[in-house]
């Protein structure tokens, strides 16, 4: 069977250093992964993308970054404690522990089939669906245990207590309740140090707001940006970094006056579906898809996805929307709730009309991971080129790991010096080079074009003659002559300045 | 009492948007803290600085950035999981919990003697020190629990699992089983789904040594460095974001050829004392430290710390040494311990003289979040100016969160209209400004001062007559006429390109 192109990509990006498992040397971890070399300048650069388009070239949204560990009230005014759950169902069949909302649908009081691969450990299904109306999606069982709802926050503890040794002391006591009392305390036992994970950075510009307000010189409309880490406990992740329990955000929470909301919600849908294309992403694999009714967060008054066309591996073929970005309008859900939990004022008081009110917030929270992966994603492809298949990564040049490579001919007539040179002053300004001498200067190329690098430079017989060089263009693979001085103002202007 | 130079700048970090506690409208989180508008920026100013210098402007090094989240034999292979802890004491009298190698020294066995203060809920001291040799920090009492060891690590749980919940099911069994037997079965139950946020960035370099190694084409002598978020669960936390829980790390692993780390390990260690500097760091506030034999941890040949001078109080007055970076020879100790948990091979083969060997490593470890601290208690300064005290922060410009204030004279005469075209060219190019246009001039310079902006520019009545500007410069405050055009240039070029 031939490689699908998905396979082509996650095996490239391990190749090249793009993207490894996590912790492989110990046969991995469960959906967590790293970057490496390639792949982190990737991430970065879409990141300060990000950041630059978001903050630094707008005079309406400031930065904020926030600690990933917060007060535990913060999850307890957002909600995320009480309702940031799925339903988990144990099969005493087969021993599957999975979501009941993602479970195979039945006619609850049907009579089970055994189906092929129906059985586990040699055990018969038998009896009936049971009245949620779902079976295993491992074996076919109906004979499940109640649902449970699992928290997806990661709790961990924080202070010079181990609620091991905590419980371990209180053993005893524990047992002496009656077994309905017993979850209570074994709760108040690791709540009493518990901390959670942040599973959006949201929260801290919400419970920052004050400290913006007054120390930022802002006034709605304004933003607070954030960019980092959050968690989330997944039970089914997929497609490399797609969905992982550990991910990076890029979130900007946009206060606006009740009333102009929908306005900034269309502004900002637009903005940021246009981002994707600014930084060469194809038009034909992006859309907005808006929000059904039935599909919104309860706090939500709207919400669009900016999705993009990822070449997974699906029952019906190659291709699958994805999301990489989604627009809310918040409401002022979220003030309201800090205001009432922590009794401070959260609203806005505006000096010219003497108008008091609490701002609605329209929120874009792009993924960094995912665009990560987009990017990659719609970067890839293959041609033939001479009779060979040429695979070549198209990056937009802000976002290419290298920028340039640097190349002498042959190991030979001072040409790897001349290169040399042109190495140092490629990195003094900054510009992200990388030195290739090994091979022929074809594979070297081809090497490149795998890297995403958009240009390359070589020196050759001509620059010891007359100071020249080659620059060779990595999707055209044009050639042209240019001079080997002023080479990092070249690539610098090439780039965009700045 | 007048405020000392730490409150000063605590204060002034808080008013004005550099850092302010974490979840503070919940009454704060014990050592954690937030980025504000201008100290995100700054930070990652350090940050990027690091990158660049340690990154993009060498050959010799290549990124990685890691999940904070790995598998549990990293750390049972990194000796983290049985010795990365601290022994802590509780007291009988007054229940303080704290760390024993921290304590009040005494003789043992000598008789208590009851201090000013040394008494809490009215108990009395009595008795004589035990055979460990401290007492109490808090009461001074000798009435001790036995040390416990405690784990630094913070430890969470990935899965479809919640220990607490199982820890319930199997309360029962639990208790049936002998005392001593208990513990281990408890955490038995906490371990099969357990992970741990790591205690430093480093061990990500060790375990991905291979896949580096093969995507990178690199060879000994080569570094991997990686600036991301650690978490160590400290007892004892002071002095703003000097000690805290969560923090941000920038790490390099140089890796060499056994024999030629001692030459590394100078030239790092010089590298890494002159970077601060480069950054304007006062030299007279900097020293290198080299640790003495018994400081050293067990798989380190040598050590030295690059320390400030910080103005924190303590009770000999204000200004106390601490550690911004440590540069450390940890020998082949953490290959070798990987390659034998993994039972892969992680040395090295050089194909030139075919000789095999595990390389000896090389780490430059700094913090991001203590260099940000550093950098922003180096730039306070305080000076008379026209019999008014000046408070002014000398970032060098490449740190400066805002780089550029841009103020029109007065709010007329088509004044901040040409303000806001020099805003957006600004902006276009990247470089973060501020438009203020409150209050009179001389006000606004001192709030851009406070903040650390190295420039302002006034458009005034000469801008409408000859299309010229005021450029005023923060140290000396001197102000030179430019044209308006091509400053974003101007001030690209005095920011050093790139």
């Amino acid at each position: 069977m031939p490689e699908s192109t998905m396979q082509k990509i996650v095996s490239l990006a391990k190749r090249r250093g793009f993207i490894f498992q996590s912790s492989e040397i110990y046969g991995g971890l469960k959906a967590c992964y790293d970057y490496g070399p390639l792949g982190v300048e990737l991430k970065r650069n879409i990141k300060d993308a990000w950041w630059r388009d978001m903050v630094h070239r707008r005079d309406d949204v400031v930065g904020l970054d926030c600690s990933i560990i917060m007060h535990p009230d913060v999850w307890r005014a957002s909600g995320h404690l009480a309702g940031f759950s799925d339903p988990l169902v144990d099969c005493r069949n087969c021993k599957e522990r999975f979501r009941a909302d993602k479970a195979p649908r039945a006619v609850p009081g049907s009579a089970l089939v055994c189906r092929e691969g129906g059985k586990r450990d040699g055990r018969k299904l038998a009896g009936t669906v049971g009245p949620a109306g779902y079976v295993c999606p491992v074996c076919g069982s109906g004979d499940l245990s109640p649902e449970r709802q699992f928290n997806l926050m990661f709790r961990t503890s924080l202070g010079p207590v181990d609620p091991v040794q905590e419980i371990l002391d209180a053993l005893d006591s524990l047992v002496e309740l009656e077994p309905s009392k017993r979850k209570e305390r074994l709760a108040g036992i690791v709540d009493r140090t518990a901390v959670y994970l942040r599973p959006e950075t949201a929260q801290g510009m919400f419970v920052n707001f004050l400290n913006v307000l007054n120390s930022a010189r802002v006034k709605p409309p304004f933003g607070v940006a954030q960019c980092g880490k959050s968690y989330r406990n997944e039970i089914t992740t997929s497609n490399l970094t797609f969905r992982t329990c550990e991910f990076e955000q890029m979130e900007m929470e946009f206060f606006v006056e009740p009333g102009t909301d929908e306005h900034w919600f269309d502004y900002w849908s637009r903005a940021r579906f246009a981002w994707y294309q600014s930084l060469g992403m194809r038009a034909e694999k992006l859309r907005l898809r808006r929000h059904e009714k039935e599909e919104l967060a309860h706090y939500a008054k709207a919400c669009v996805d900016v999705e993009y066309f990822f070449p997974f591996e699906n029952p019906e073929g190659e291709g699958e929307w994805g999301e990489l970005e989604g627009i809310a309008n918040r409401t002022d859900y979220d003030l309201r709730r800090h205001s009432e939990r922590s009794r401070k004022d959260l609203s806005y008081f505006e000096a010219e009309t003497r108008k008091r009110y609490v701002p609605y917030v329209i929120e874009p929270a792009a993924g960094a991971d995912r665009a990560a992966l987009a990017f990659l994603c719609d970067a890839y492809a293959e041609e033939m080129v001479e009779g060979e298949i040429r695979t070549v990564l198209r990056f937009h040049p802000r976002l290419a790991p290298i920028k340039v490579g640097v190349l002498p001919l042959v190991r030979k007539d001072g040409l790897p010096e001349k290169a040399g040179e042109i190495m140092r002053e490629l990195m003094a300004a900054g510009i992200n080079a990388f030195y290739d001498e090994s091979g022929a200067v074809g594979r070297r190329y081809r090497r490149l074009d795998e890297a995403g690098t958009p240009w390359c430079v070589t020196t050759d017989a001509e620059t010891n003659a007359n100071g020249s060089v080659t620059v060779r263009e990595r999707d055209s693979m044009r050639q042209t002559r240019v001079p080997m001085t002023g080479l990092a103002e070249h690539f610098r202007r090439l780039l965009g300045g700045g």
